[in-house]
């Protein structure tokens, strides 16, 4: 039989609905792997085997009924402390769950731990490696989310996106990547630092358990990625606006899933990236920035000496420009949201590089979020599928991005594309 | 000399200026004032003497140095119990202050005490009364705010709209009301119901003050609201998509307002909704209740017993909505943004009521927002300024509203417009 920590949410679900599995037996194999693996992926801010025990035997029925998760350290949960990735809030104990952890647990979800975060989600890394090269940086934000489920600890775990949080370290570590729709969960019990900006959404080891969780946790019908579709999709082709960031790995792999797309049968057409939207992307930086300076407020005038010399530096750089770059890096994103909407239309969904190649070596750096930064500005959603290795042995993915409300469509096409690329 | 605590917050910052008036004098008259009065008004949340003048004497120089400001208890605060006006909340005690509180006290603000909130800024009230008749509500959601600052105990309060409960308390208590655009003050470490409305404003007993407490915590130079305009407003006059709601004396407070502003050299003409915000008008309580369900998703699996009823009646009402339903309310209301802008072309604000009438009698119902909740969804400054008093010797207001990003023209306006009533 396989080890159940091998299968995707959807399996599992399945063999939990067929009385094959159980969600203890489940949990238990995720805890055995994360046992044998942990010393070396660091992928848990917080993990504790009892704690986890007692979420699966408590898991209410529901379309994610016993499924182990993990969440992002900057989500707020009850029985587990809550770090944000910084020692100014080490050891916090929140008095409820994030109302998105809330959701996956209402939806028979089991909390398996929280895994690790940069600090507040921006560049500061913690100690997570990547599963496949533990030499290599696994990507950030959201690192320890994407290394849990590429490491088999977990079948899928929360992750936020601000720039390329979600897509990016998915990516490096070789899952599926989506950031829904900006709005789509709602953010309470976050450490939201860009109010603008910042999305929750899922990494997984297969899009149809990222439809899966979001459509259990929303409401939503997400559709069965799996499913064949009607038609071949009609594609939008760009490396983004910042080709010169793309390695010739990138350009080449971003070349072949065109070549794979168009021998399935899709129409493959260039995407000219509106002048809006390079705008948009220049003020991308300020827009972060400048909103997470208001969102640190209180850190930054109470605990500066536990900031990390990165961040504090882009705090006081944010401190000194005036409010209207902030209202200026808005209104442009407001206008290539709408840009967008109308340049894309008879479009699918958008192909493009998920990251400038494969994970940067060491673990000072989570890389660059250069080819994501846009997709998040525009508000639609974005899907990183993994699709090749490197020529240094690891993870490349691409990335299918879309207009804002059209997730099902997205999410069918992101797979649609890993399929064609066999 | 005059009572400290009668001073407008332009006034004692003044004076601490000058050095005639110290922060702790100040700080030390408004505490007079509230123990003279709390006992009826009840307008505080948790009051302590000792950490009020604690934080009186720690005031950083700033432009709001020494000013006593209260905190609505829906936003965090790290020396001051926050309990969300709701019992699951009672006694917690978060680690950190709200994002806008923190920028208060960065600007030289002294945190007096945190005021009653209705149950999640929703619709369950507290013991507040009005400090004008204590028989009659204050309104809410942000009722202590409103009737601490009319009642003299504090100059300014942070307050919170969704859709009528900073502009209607404010009304209802005859103090000045200002919500600014949407995303000018960072929310995090606030209680967030809804991420597509709430938004954080400020109530005093002046328009200036309103520009002098938002411009210092922003660095926005939102203008002298009190000085001499280069010319006289053009002005859209409406009573808005419920005009039925309105009382005899609140039409009759409009026409007053139109015609003295016509004297005083307006330009009045009728502005007629466009269709566009009439349907965003009707989905605004699917985007409020929908998203209040989401927020609260941890509040209503576990402590179910401890919300209202007519909270938790809500709750179970948007679990029963499509998640369709929310993203055609999220659709109305940016279209309605867009044909705002588009419709007012040429105009400098709106008029409009700012309530119904007067506050209603007795404490269990805090009033009708209907008169507000289309101007929160448009995402613009809205300001009320007092500016009568009705037939049961209550206050009334006047409302101004405007397009996202003309805070400072709205401010003026309503400033001009209270003016010209003498």
């Amino acid at each position: 039989m396989t080890d159940p920590s091998r299968l995707t949410a959807t399996e599992a679900s399945r063999a939990i609905a067929a009385g094959t599995l159980s969600p203890a037996a489940l949990m238990e194999a995720c805890l055995d792997r994360a046992a044998a693996r942990e010393g070396v992926t660091r992928a848990f801010a917080w993990l504790d085997a009892p704690a986890a025990r007692r979420a699966a035997a408590a898991a209410r029925p529901g379309l994610l009924h016993g499924i182990p998760f993990g969440v992002k350290d900057v989500l707020d949960t009850a029985d587990l402390p809550t770090g944000y990735g910084s020692p100014i809030w080490a050891g916090h104990r929140p008095r409820g769950d994030a109302a998105a952890v809330a959701a996956a647990r209402a939806a028979g979800g089991a909390l398996m731990g929280k895994t690790v975060t940069t600090e507040f989600a921006t560049r500061n890394p913690g100690a997570t490696t990547n599963p496949h090269n533990a030499a290599h940086t696994p990507g950030g934000s959201s690192s320890g989310s994407a290394a849990a489920v590429a490491d088999f600890m977990v079948p899928f775990a929360f992750g936020t996106q601000t720039a390329g949080s979600i897509v990016r370290p998915a990516a490096y570590c070789g899952v599926v990547g989506y950031k829904p729709s900006f709005g789509t969960l709602h953010r309470g019990g976050m450490k939201v630092c860009s109010e603008s900006l910042d999305t929750i959404g899922i990494m997984a080891r297969s899009v149809a358990d990222c439809a899966l969780a979001m459509g259990a946790m929303t409401g939503r019908d997400l559709g069965d990625p799996d499913a064949k579709p009607g038609r071949a999709p009609r594609l939008g082709l760009t490396v983004g606006h910042d080709a010169s960031s793309a390695t010739p790995e990138t350009l080449a792999l971003l070349d072949r899933a065109a070549e794979a797309a168009r021998r399935a049968g899709a129409e493959v057409v260039p995407f000219a990236l509106p002048p809006a939207l390079l705008r948009a992307a220049e003020l991308h930086g300020h827009m972060m920035n400048m909103e997470t300076r208001q969102a640190l407020a209180w850190e930054y005038a109470h605990c500066r000496p536990q900031l990390s010399a990165v961040l504090l530096d882009r705090l006081d750089w944010s401190g000194t420009q005036p409010p209207a770059m902030l209202d200026e890096a808005r209104a442009a994103a407001a206008a290539a949201r709408a840009a967008f909407a109308a340049a894309t239309e008879g479009l699918d969904a958008i192909l493009t590089p998920s990251a400038p190649g494969e994970a940067p070596e060491g673990l000072s750096y989570t890389g660059d979020a250069t080819f994501n930064l846009l997709w998040t500005l525009l508000w639609g959603p974005n899907v990183t599928v993994p699709v090749a290795t490197g020529p240094k042995g690891l993870p490349m993915g691409v990335q299918v991005a879309g207009r804002m409300g059209d997730d099902r469509q997205v999410l069918a096409v992101a797979r649609w594309v890993q399929a064609a690329m066999g």
